[in-house]
């Protein structure tokens, strides 16, 4: 592997794409997604110009798992207009305020019977709910709750122009093949409207990481899935079930611009290798950051790690699901978004992807007694000296590279870093002092 | 089940019975018991007033593992009277102040002699200790220091009109059939004369427990054996080894009704079901509780938790044994016994019981990805809103039940309350998305 | 086993040695000592007075595992002097300032062309470092940093009067055979000339530990090795690689003579009975102490840590190597040594010691049930007294001796004594309630 290349020299890029990432964020911000639909399309032609995606579509009524996937929606307006004319709710003015898969409607009706299709929040008086109800045909507005308690006694005029056919759910692969068919796996859900943190910025986290790993040279096969929550990573498990032994390791990275610390969910499995790469990267970070235990709800990991998949595949956010005061309201724009909160991210992520490559399981040439580093040109030249950080990692490399250690076991045991015990590894197998596990 | 005996609605009679409880103690307390005699014979017709038992009797010279019955013990009377016939210490006053098991006496001696006969507590001048002598012939009495000091020297008449004859232990059992024969085993002693909260108190609370639960339905099979301190476990295990195997919970329920919290010691194997859900539960009281491990010595948990018989019994108390100055001394009377701290008491024993009923293994029929639980009506209607706490547990309890994971299991790990985990686990059932593990 | 000779009466004769401890440290400091030599024989000579010790010699050029024994070293002077004549350093002030295995010089140059060839320590700027070159043909000079400031331009008479010839490494064993051939082994390094607590306080510590070994009889077969660092435990496992299993616990017993606390590294096994001994013998101390993972550097542990030996040797020590501002300087001299601190660390090594020793694993014969104690003798007299410990300490042995816990686990389950816990054994295997377990 070049030095260019080097994994853990792929960090230096990060920095500086916080700008570029959070201007992404602004320009898919205003396109109104759903589970399905035109704005997906758009959305994931957008990514394509960040990374080359090949772009799925799974047709409506195709069985999935224990699921079907739904009619394709579209909509053109919506709005509620007071007597006068007046548009008083405008999905035109923001697309939260349609429910999301709403039927069409076109009427007139008194507040009374209206109300029982308007959603808002008592808590938050300012700002406007997310809501759909995809799998029962309902409509609705989402409205601030001063808005709807403003809306006078009287007749409405209530419009959606809104269309359900059978059509397709979108979603968009980029796959990075490397030496290995063995795969890492991204996941990222595509499927919410306008709403920035939850989940543009794990979009966009996720096609530039892609653009990175597109550079380099990788061991591993990389796979990142921009799809639906829920719907689309069944989709994509029912289409790829005989594919699934590959997947080695899986993130599923959302939720990844707000101002919160990185925060990782782990794998149903819990102390599966990504697991502790995570924590291990998290760690070094040297900030404040958390770790959860797996809960079989929040996002796409609830289906990777059902238990009949059970996939070693953990989740990588800021704040968690329903984490932050503009979860699944309008206050979720491209304000909460910090461009060094999405470079950050991305560089845990890089660090996540260069400390996997870097893995590897050896076995000592020489394992009773240390070998004498000197004859290989491996020791300082004066005994009586204090021992210097790189000949600790050639002792500790020898001594664990039993076969049962990998580099990462031995990086955790030791406290160095993967950096220094790749370094180590790379002299040791270069003296013949150390071969890989078989 | 039908609701009415669902077992987390057995609790709710708890309360109420503190009252009958205390009442029960102060019936039971004049009442001279010993490990064998007459005054444990009174004291289980009267506890069969509560709830049927069984009684039993092994006969004097009956080999019991390493043990043997011994001769059965009974007195009429016994004191010490000085010179002019004062009856200075007197068995009618007080049971404690004869030795248990005494040998019959009658004899006249100065103070001098009879001092080696004399038992008190230096510490605790006004009190009169407990003191027995079961397995080595002896007599003595036991009296208050101060008694003690003000015994003037010279002659005293020294009486105490008991019997060791053939005769018999005798324990009550009281067998509770459920659907299966599987067993939970509740043991508490009934050898203590006039003490109050060692030992009426566990004996109350078996005896309401049995007549509560002798009420409703359920799947276990209950035992609860009301028997001597020591020799008794070690009789009925002796008369019950082909049995034993059936056992598959077990507590001591001993000392439970002084004012201190709920302490549980652990079965000898520690990490046993009944370990896991008397902790549960205690921890759910939300009051300050004590755990801890397993030791050889306290009351009958050391003969189920020998090597041999190595049976998963905890043991329930309030104080542990030594563990209050009343213990073993006169003033262990009703009076440190309360009503609320009895059916607490009585109450955690039911939700012990209640979450064994509960427990049980099922597993996922749609373990590949999540079931559309809208489609089978456990579903919130609009996607969009905060989780709400029952969809959390059905997620629970479909992800974990992959066979490996019991309803306790599911709990502990989800934090969630047995009686949601079991609601939801009943919801999947009827859905068809569980089935028991065969 | 008689009384006079029971292992854990073996450490009162600890405090009164401290002195002669120290007394011999002074007497060996003076030796130029390296990993080959006549400083080295002298030394072993002299620890020969204390303890018999059988000596061996390695050729040099015998290969050992990946090393070979290097040609044995001497030196006679060794100094630099001005051009008045005046020696301006002096091996014979301070054998420190001849860099160890050093070959023969005999130059004058300027003092630039010199330089490369002294070692002095800036932030120490009063002390002479301790520095080698054993694999490497070099010369050199330490000094201190001072004198290397205070060396005026011009040229120096440099003359180092050493021999590097075929001859051998020089190691002493003592071996103290047990009434069996497992073995426990010590190991201390005796490569470093003045230097005091590295390693004279570890050479005296093990001389006296095993001169008290030898007066006392033991079942384990104890053998102590004075040998130089790495090369020699390298050459010793070398030569006796068949021999290995019967080593069933080893110490690495260094630096123990300082002010610090005591300090346990683990065996790389971590869990190994040797590391739990230790463990409680320093707890048992009430002292400050460390106890800290297996690493694979430092002294010799690292070789028998090896994962091709792995065996079970762990490191005592009171500070640890670069542990203390005078490591490998000329201030580790005798005033760092204290009496006290040499016999608390014999007194460890000899509880240590007398904790393998009396280590076993036991069975009750009558393991249903307790078994009724007074029967044997091993019961108090009369029941409702408080539990004495010697009885709870015969409960705990009794519940524990399953065959799966040996007496060093019922110790630290039950929080009892090693002593407590052995005589409860002693008492029970005479009563036949306890057989070894075969």
């Amino acid at each position: 592997m070049s030095d260019a290349s080097a994994p853990h020299a792929w960090c230096e890029a990060t920095p500086a794409l916080g700008e570029p990432m959070l201007a992404l964020v602004r320009r898919l911000f205003p396109i109104c997604r759903s589970i399905t639909g035109n704005g997906v399309r758009e959305t994931l032609r957008i990514v394509g110009e960040v990374v080359p995606l090949t772009m799925h579509e799974v047709a409506s009524g195709t069985r999935v798992l224990d699921w079907t996937i739904p009619k394709e929606w579209n909509i053109r307006d919506g709005y509620i207009a007071d007597a006068r004319g007046n548009r008083v709710v405008d999905f035109r003015a923001n697309n939260l305020h349609v429910v999301g898969y709403s039927t069409p409607v076109r009427a007139r009706m008194p507040l009374d019977q209206l109300q029982s299709h308007l959603y808002s929040l008592p808590e938050q008086p300012d700002l406007i709910p997310y809501r759909t109800s995809y799998y029962e045909q309902r409509w609705g507005f989402c409205l601030s709750h001063r808005q709807r308690l403003a809306l006078a006694p009287g007749d409405y005029d209530v419009v959606i122009d809104s269309t359900l056919t059978d059509g397709g759910l979108s979603y968009g692969e980029c796959v990075l093949r490397g030496t290995s068919d063995e795969e890492v796996l991204f996941y990222t859900h595509t499927c919410h409207p306008s709403l920035a943190n939850d989940n543009l910025s794990g979009i966009v986290v996720c096609a530039y990481l892609a653009r990175l790993l597109g550079s380099v040279e990788h061991r591993y096969t990389y796979r990142f899935v921009f799809g639906p929550g829920t719907i689309g990573s069944l989709a994509w498990l029912s289409r790829h079930q005989e594919h699934l032994p590959k997947i080695r390791h899986g993130l599923v990275a959302v939720l990844l611009g707000d101002r919160a610390g990185l925060r990782y969910k782990q794998s149903r499995q819990g102390d599966h290798v990504i697991d502790r790469v995570v924590a291990r990267v998290l760690r070094q970070t040297g900030r404040p950051h958390t770790i959860e235990p797996f809960s079989p709800y929040g996002y796409d990991e609830r289906q990777f790690g059902s238990p009949g998949f059970n996939l070693p595949v953990g989740r990588l956010s800021r704040s968690a699901e329903e984490g932050y005061p503009e979860y699944h309201t309008s206050a979720d724009t491209p304000v909460m978004i910090a461009a060094e909160a999405l470079s950050e991210s991305l560089r845990a992520c890089v660090e996540v992807c260069a400390t996997l490559e870097s893995d590897a399981c050896y076995v000592n040439t020489r394992p009773f007694g240390e070998p004498q580093l000197g004859r290989y040109g491996l020791y300082r030249k004066a005994g009586g000296d204090a021992l210097p950080d790189r000949e600790r990692a050639l002792l500790w490399v020898l001594n664990y590279s039993d076969g049962d250690h990998s580099l990462i076991d031995i990086a955790e045991r030791s406290g160095l870093t993967m950096r220094a015990v790749c370094g180590a590894a790379d002299d040791l197998v270069a003296a013949g002092l150390l071969v890989p596990r078989s």
